[in-house]
Formats: C-alpha cells, sequence, structure tokens
C-alpha cells in the first residue's frame, strides 16, 4: 500500500547565514531524502554561536508554523561530545537538532518531551559524518526522514528526556519600585527585546540605567509612532515581551547595549 | 465538492530583513491558513521604510511573476492610523498591503483597483493583532485566504478605491538640452537607476552634475564593459530605465549619490 | 497524453545577492514557464564577479541536491560575447549559466557534457533580452524549460563540448617538506577553504607563511574545538579539503588572507 499522506512541514532554523551554500545544501540533502516535504527558512542570521538567541526564536515561532519537524542548527560544539538528538513532544511537534539548550524551550512549549533519540549512529546519517557540518550530515537527514513518517525511535539511539540540557536564560526581576530586566534579542532594527513579559512595565514614564550607567528616560507606548524620532519608547512587542526601541532609530546603539547586558527600569 | 483548484501563487516583499524571523513566521502563517499555496521571495531586504523602493520593485517585478497574490510590506505607518489593504485589480492580481502608496503604482501597472477592503477587522486576523506585526497578524493570513479563494469582499470593510493613497514618485524633466532626474533605486552593486524612461537619454558623450556638484562625463553604452574598468556608463538598465554605473565599481560611492538625490545629464 | 511526472529539481546559485529582488524575479520567470518546479537555493552571495568561488560551490554542491537542473550565474561578462550555454552532462544532470569557467568544475563531476547548447537565440528567452539581466531573460527560462521536460537540444543552437570554458583553478604543489597552497574560498565564518585535499596536510604542528609573512603555527585537529580559543587549526572541512580556522574567530582577518592569497604550510 502507498503511504499518500502528506509529509510534515519542515522548519529551519541556523545561524549558518545566508552567505555560504550551507543553508542550501541542507535543502538539498532533504529534497533527497523526501522530496514532496516543504522546507520554511525561519530564520538563518542568528548570531553566530548564540544558543540562547535561536533558542527564543525557534520558542517563539512555534505559535505561528505548522506542526511538523523543527529543525534547529545553532551548534558552537559541534564535532565536540554534546549529543545530537531528536525529539518528539508532546503535542506532536518534532524537535531536530543538538543538545545544547537550542530545542528546550520550544520542547517545553510543545508540552514536553515524549521520546528522545540520540543521532550519532542513525541510520539515515550521511557517512562518513562530517565533523564540522551536521546540519547536512545528520540534522537535515534525520528532519527529512521524520518529515516523511519515520518513527522517532527509528532515527537513533533512545535516551532519557531527563537529561538533555536546558537552556540558560535569563529572567527578570523585581526591586523595589525597579524591573531588572536582561536583553534578550536585539533585531535588525535594533529594538531590545527583554526578558520581562510585558505586564511587568512600570506606569509612567521610566528611567533606564545599565549598572551605573544611566541611559535616559523611556515613555510607554503602544508603537514607536507613540513617540518623537529619536525617543526611546518601552512597549509589548509582537510576542508579548517588553520591549525599547527609539522611533526611527536603533535603541541597541542608543544606549549602547547587547545581548545579555542589564537593564533596569526604574521610575523617572 | 471539493475544490481541487490549485491556490494562487503569493509574492512577498517586504523590508524585513533576512536577520530575523519576520519573513519566516509571515512563510509560516500561510503554511498554516493555506498549506497548498507556494510563495516567492521576491525581496526582503527594501531599504528600511522606504515605501518608493518597495513600490517601485513591486510594479517591476509584475511583469516576470505569476499573477496572484502580491504581499508588500513596508510600513513604517504601522500601528498608526494608516489602513491596512486588500486590492483587487483589474487584471486579476490580489494586492494585499498598508495603504500608504506602496502598492499604487503595482495597481495601476495591474490595470487599476475593481475592489477594495480595508482589514483592520478582517475574520481572518490573527487575534490579538499586534501592534507593530501586521505582516504576521493581518497581511500574510489575508494573503492566504486570497491564495485559496476566498473573495476580496471576505477578507475586510470595502472601501472606495479613490481614496486609496497614490505613490509619491520623482519624475524626470528636460530644461533645454539638460535632463533632470532622481535617484530612484540603487541596487547592490550601487549601479543608480533614475525616474527616466531610457529614450530620454541624450545622445553621446554627458556630463553629470548634481546641483552645484560637476560629477564627471558618461559615455552611452549597451552595458557596463562597453567603458573601461571605473568609467562611467549611462545605459537602459533590465527595466527599462535610464541608468548610470561604474564598470567593476559602485556609481552610488563614485558619485556621492542616494535615493532621491538630483543628477543633471547634460552636454558634455 | 497527459505527461504526469515530475518536473526536475532546480537549485539556483549566484551572486545576485538577497538584497535586491533579482534573485525573487528569477523565481518568478520560472514559476510562470513551470509552475510545478522546485527552485532549491544554493547560494546568491557568492562574491561579486567570482566565478571560480562559483564554480567551487557548485561543484561541491552536487553530491547533496538532487539530480536536476542547476542553474548558475555568475557573469561578470554579460553583454559582451561570451557565450550563454546549457549542458546535458552524462549523468543525467543539466547545467545552465554563462560558458565562463563558472559551469566546469561541476560537469566534470557529473561525469562530463554528453550535450551542449549556446542560448542567445534560444526559443524559450524573454524577449527582447535585456543587456544586463540574462539570469532573468535567458537562464531562468530555459532552466524551467528543461525542467519541465524539454530536451537540451530545443533549447538553443548545438556547440562543440571541446569548445567550452575550462575554469581557471589553482593547485597545491609539495616542495620539499613545505604544502604550498593558496586559499580557494573563505566562508562567512572566516575560515580559509584550500586548494588541497586534506591528506596532503603535514604530520604535527606546522608553521604558516605567505611569502615572506611567518603567520605562526597551526595545530592538526578534527575540529575547531580541538585547540584553544584564538587559537590556529589545521582540519579536513566538510569538503575534505585541508582548511584553516581560528577557533571561536575569523582565520582569514587573523592572518589577513583573502582567495587567492598563497599560503605555505611547513614543518613547524
Amino acid at each position: 500500500m502507498v503511504d499518500v499522506s502528506e509529509p510534515l512541514v519542515i522548519t529551519f532554523l541556523s545561524d549558518y547565514g545566508w552567505r555560504d551554500d550551507f543553508v542550501g545544501v541542507c535543502h538539498g540533502v532533504i529534497a533527497r531524502a523526501c522530496p514532496a516535504a516543504r522546507v520554511i527558512d525561519l530564520a538563518h542570521e542568528v548570531p553566530r554561536h548564540d544558543v540562547t538567541a535561536g533558542a527564543l526564536l525557534l520558542a517563539a515561532s512555534l505559535d505561528y508554523v505548522p506542526r511538523g519537524v523543527h529543525l534547529a542548527v545553532v551548534d558552537p560544539g559541534v564535532g565536540s561530545d554534546r549529543r545530537a538528538v531528536a525529539l518528539r513532544c508532546a503535542d506532536g511537534r518534532y524537535l531536530v537538532g543538538p543538545d545544547n539548550g537550542l530545542l528546550a524551550p520550544a520542547a517545553a512549549r510543545a508540552g514536553g518531551v515524549a521520546e528522545a533519540v540520540e543521532l550519532s549512529a542513525s541510520p539515515f546519517a550521511l557517512t562518513p559524518v562530517s565533523v564540522t557540518f551536521h546540519g547536512r550530515d545528520l540534522f537535515a537527514p534525520v528532519a527529512a526522514a521524520l518529515a516523511g513518517g519515520t518513527a522517532v525511535a527509528a532515527c537513533g539511539e533512545r535516551l532519557d528526556p531527563g537529561s538533555l540540557r536546558a537552556a540558560s536564560l535569563t529572567r527578570a526581576h523585581r526591586d523595589g519600585a525597579t524591573l531588572h530586566t536582561h536583553v534578550q534579542y536585539v533585531d535588525a532594527f535594533g529594538n531590545l527585546q527583554l526578558d520581562a513579559d510585558a505586564e511587568l512595565a512600570p506606569a509612567g514614564t521610566v528611567a533606564l540605567s545599565s549598572g551605573e550607567r544611566a541611559l535616559g528616560r523611556a515613555s510607554p507606548g503602544r508603537t514607536f509612532a507613540d513617540v518623537d524620532p529619536g525617543e526611546l519608547v518601552l512597549y509589548e512587542d509582537a510576542h508579548r515581551r517588553l520591549a525599547v526601541a527609539v522611533n526611527r532609530g536603533s535603541a541597541a546603539r542608543a544606549l549602547g547595549l547587547a545581548v545579555g547586558d542589564e537593564l533596569a527600569i526604574g521610575a523617572a
């Protein structure tokens, strides 16, 4: 009997960038193994080796992409002893990538890990597996197999989901009237996403500081245009996180802040 | 009865850039709503907030892409009171995006607007609609609905096509022997597309100037290689517009010109 | 009788970049001519006009993409008298692009050229063919025709495969204990791929130099992490070529080397 069911959609996130052929070659590998699978490129310019940024983007995307196979490769430890894994989540999604915390927030959002396998001896690997390009030789072929209907248990060696590595995420906390946050993500426009839900924002105009540095005042707003060009606005971003922007400018440049930096939000 | 017709192709243009997941998330939203729809990424590195550049690229693309749904998002006014619209054009194409002039040249090229709707209360919107990401929450879902065969009237509130905003395009004019043009678009190679049809070019070698600045001489040519490396050439570009290039160099850098700048072309 | 066979996959490599609409417009042209053809973007940020880099990427990709139509456009001579060609290779692959050496290494890897045609008067060309954008007007339509099952002989004028231009590739050579290599490709991470197979690497720690400049020592490794951050490692890359990297850094920047530069690898 021929299986006529549609393959699952594969979403693909990485720090490979668009400059080389890394992304294209992974597409090729998938097209060879599962010609009917559709691949959605989620993001490939994740800052190099920034596992946390990749983890946040991947988790945040799940509400907006089809339930399918979610391939993610931000993998500074490729070639070391970090594990390569495929996960079946409680909600039916599959996650494929390195076991370095990249998949953890997405797995949590997908109801937790129901089944996990380690891929180093996967029957779907392209051999010899290169030391530096597991995306091509390990992760893409396994994603294609899962998209085509292969059971996760057939993709590798079963492992205890409890042994998977957690993501190392910062978390905002309150200290009196001050909300202590960290920059969690900086988008291409220089908007700063913070590690705080939007409802934690103090009311009214606030004073921003980072360590000893006073960074000026920000007004609450629904959108950039609620403040004058060049002014700071504190708003709820599209992921419902607290964020700081400069209308028609870059908050990252204006404030001199990058991912991981502290940002304290206090009374003005 | 099952509708077995193919969905329309969706072309997608924006200033979201490839660095973040904005483009990928919109693809995901479309794939959820209309799994069989094919999306062609037309350009996503339109200079940020440059509605005119986006409008020109979109209009110029129509001759080369399938008649389908043309989704375009260059939207500096997102979250303000600018309208979000979907348009059915006389030639059967659909345009979806902000009503800020971005769609106007494409609509004109598609025979004019036959039917227009405003989308803020669209039944296809992903709610709650975020203030900053209408691409994901409004435009992509409506594009998917149109691709799947939904009538434009079912996507929003009918509005008068005559009330749609025009694009603000410059236009070259002659003054004696001099052609006064403006830079309309600068491509990645630094080639300058002007706001003049190629047939308006003066014959022979010309003198270029911008305001008081003399910018040197350019030779007419069919292609870059018709002049020596480093020399200026005046040619008809692939959109049949008058354009200035430097063979194996960047005319934008050599002449110090950007979009909107004046360029006078006179007798040498 | 209806031909129900699937069209061939088209892979697409160019130096068009993602900033403009060049790539998207070519996708549009293909979608109009052969709606069911799938296009895999292999790489579009090949350094501008770097035919050799494009040729190497294209050839290296063939093992990882479906056998199909391989469209490649790195074309500094567009509009000159360089020929535009489509090739049928002995292994059944098709190559489409300029006859400037770009296709030669891929053709060799595909078993050699069985049949070649020149495209300037192709019945599939979009006329008038622009002087500067053969990707849109010549190469993409021919690739779509081949994907749809058109015979290569019907795409243009037959030409002698023996007259096709070769690629100009450097090649490493030994001189006593020293291996004289050249930088063949620099990826986005600054890793230097050399023009030598990995097995040619001298054993043990080596001394690197370029011309008169001593560049320090490199240790052999399987992967970046085999040396300390900031240290040089000599390794076999994912294409089985000898390569130099800096762990968590850029070898191109650290050594001041670019494509074409010499790199001598001698006893430490």
